[in-house]
């Protein structure tokens, strides 16, 4: 193993690579926040016991182990012992769901419900390393914990639109789902003992062709049933499923009219009664939120109000959505130019004046506070200094020798369409801002 | 070990806490890139190799390890070795510092210089636990790669200053020294083969009672010089000591007639001969900057020409400065009072206007992106509604009824102060602007 690389299936972010996710990070929180959400930072490391046997299922097995140490290590080698939980007793979360579990239990007493809560931040599994799987990737989630009624599923949907859209994503559109008719479906058609095996397979529908759907339907809920399920599962009208739950049916009808209301157009609210949203936590409502610009959905979630309760052992009613962040990150660099529209290189043109570059730089970016003022910061000749800028990622080069200071007129140039022009320092702002 | 509770020597962090932390990434943040500053994220997990002998000293032996899987395990187990290293390949990183000379030397034909970058993120060391002392804390670090100029200098801390400014901090100044100084004083006084003795004891000048250093310096330097030295380290003016080392009062000299022509203070400048900054990796300026209002330096750094080519066994110049991001904290939180000056508790009168609330605080957050609306997620009655805002968390309420819309007046109370105003949404958001 050569010293000095990234360790196997893990990233380094500069560049504009880098930027994106700053921006995406930095946007996100600022949506969350708008509407009243607070953040939360857990620990990277959690004890193994409260790691283990979180209903995690398979990420379980994914989770990167801290070795003891000193003593404990000594006593562990002495055991002779062959299990690797022998020699660990702490770990890398392997989700945001696991700790947020855990910090309402433990602080439920200072806890305000309902809590409007959001967790940004990486995640380790212990994957085998292959093309587009990582082994740290970055989770995204906003909650709001201790509320069962629908306004908190209508809350949380506007916020995470709100944040998505401020991102630049274009002809948003919302699928919903209730797990309780999934359930009442499988139950109707006496499939109540294998309802995870039916909730996998619809999951799947908009990734399988029409025939193999049909033929592992056929397989799994056999020659009467399956033609019955296969057509109701194309059936987009939420009222044809009243007969299977009430409940169910009503609690989507409450959060979309309350959408529609403010402002949701009708084409953005796609009824799927096939999506399931693999993880066995939900218990209610479930989400995707999709662009007919992506093949795969910018991020999901739904009700789930078994799960927060585990540490206390209380039943705690949550909702929830999970950004794909990684998959943002992907888009969002894909829209990226290499050029940055915000970015001024600033040329040192005698030394001299290097302070009052800072000075002006200062004045301007209070009112540019999303410009980026690069002053090369290195003596060097012109000719060097511009070689810097001519990578093409800054569109603008600012123009500040002694004659314009004196005048108190600087150039902008524009480093692509090569054209420039002069403006006061005023005059400068509210070209840039345009 | 309990299930459920934070591991020793971590922390959670939620309420005001956890927004003074989102706050200062953020300003930091925006503080960096106006001044053309790129972000790097580099991993949490690096190579065991990597970590290992990079001049990390103590902390190297605070490593968390990551325990071997599956075969390697086993293999690890059956060569019966007692060596902790034989069981992990990979360690948490325990600084900034390693994986950016790392990424350096991995990705140097990418990097253009001079690379102007800034590095925030936790790191981890197993120390034992106790008050003060975590186990995962936040470094924040900014640098100048490849450029030996003092221009590195002035841009970096021109930038940083910019940052801890927006962050509130008054009354900002900068110490300064030169690592050569030391050097050169050390020399002169036949202390050259006990330089890093003499440097530990001056970083310890403003921690000591002044017969206590003296008596160290004595036993260090002897009777001859050490009342020599006594009196250079009390003497504030730098012309003193060009008879050291030119170059190096030169240097110092440069850096801060730029700042002072750019609009530093003299008294925000203060050459500090004692200031030798631990680190052994220092080669140039060394600054710390610091307030009168905290005991402690709010943040640190200097010219380190020698560490970046640690890995591809080049010099490479490089300037850095690292803030001390959880004193910053600790700082902040104290000036937080626990009512959120932007935030704003928006109570649902009828649950049948809730979706005229989003569409209302849609309108009012895109002229005022700063503010915090917390709509009341939850069907709830509103004297529940109200106790929720009451625990003083909020300085605003939004008071939006059937009424409030028909007219297109909405009030807004004080909470503090009982007192209400009734504005258009217009007004609204130049009463909350102001």
């Amino acid at each position: 193993m050569a010293a000095g690389k990234t360790a196997s299936g893990f990233r380094d972010f500069f560049g504009p690579q880098a930027s994106a996710r700053e921006e995406l990070v930095s946007k996100i929180t600022k949506a969350y926040r708008a509407y009243g959400y607070e953040p939360l930072y857990t620990p990277a490391v959690e004890k193994l016991d409260s790691l283990l046997g979180s209903g995690g299922q398979e990420n379980e097995k994914l989770i990167f182990k801290i070795l003891k140490r000193g003593d404990k290590f000594s006593k562990a080698v002495d055991s002779s012992s062959r299990s690797e939980d022998d020699f660990a007793d702490l770990g890398l979360r392997f989700d945001m769901t696991v700790p947020l579990c855990r910090v309402f239990s433990q602080y439920q007493n200072e806890i305000k419900l309902p809590w409007k809560v959001f967790h940004i931040g990486p995640v380790w599994r212990a994957e085998r390393p292959q093309q587009g799987r990582y082994r740290e990737f970055f989770q995204c989630d906003i909650d709001i914990v201790g509320s069962s009624s629908e306004a908190a599923e209508v809350d949380i949907l506007q916020t995470v639109f709100s944040a998505i859209d401020a991102l630049g994503f274009k002809d948003l559109y919302l699928e919903f789902n209730h797990r309780a008719l999934i359930d009442a479906i499988a139950n109707h058609y006496g499939l109540s003992d294998r309802i995870s095996e039916f909730a996998i397979l619809l999951d799947k529908q908009d990734k399988l062709d029409r025939d193999t759907f049909s033929a592992e339907m056929l397989k799994l809920a056999g020659q009467e049933s399956a033609p019955k399920l296969l057509e109701l599962f194309e059936t987009p009208n939420l009222d044809e499923f009243f007969r299977f739950d009430e409940e169910a049916v009503r609690a989507l009808k409450a959060i979309t009219s309350h959408l529609r209301a403010s402002g949701f157009k009708e084409s953005q609210l796609r009824f799927s009664p096939s999506l399931a949203r693999g993880m066995g936590y939900y218990t209610g409502a479930v989400f995707e939120i999709r662009s007919p610009h992506f093949d795969f959905a910018l991020g999901g979630g739904g009700r789930y109000d078994n799960l927060i309760g585990r540490f206390s052992k209380k039943s705690v009613p949550a909702v929830g959505i999970s950004l794909g962040f990684e998959r943002l990150c992907l888009a969002l660099e894909g829209e990226l130019s290499a050029e940055d529209q915000l970015g001024i290189f600033v040329p040192v043109l005698d030394e001299s004046l290097r302070p009052k570059l800072y000075q002006l730089v200062a004045e301007l970016k209070t009112s540019l506070p999303e410009h980026r003022f690069f002053i090369y910061p290195d003596q060097a000749k012109l000719k060097k200094q511009f070689q810097f800028a001519d990578n093409g990622s800054f569109k603008w080069c600012l123009v500040a020798g002694e004659d314009e200071f004196a005048k108190g007129q600087f150039g902008l140039k524009n480093l692509k369409q090569r054209s420039e022009q002069v403006f006061s320092s005023k005059e400068m702002v509210e070209a840039l801002k345009s």
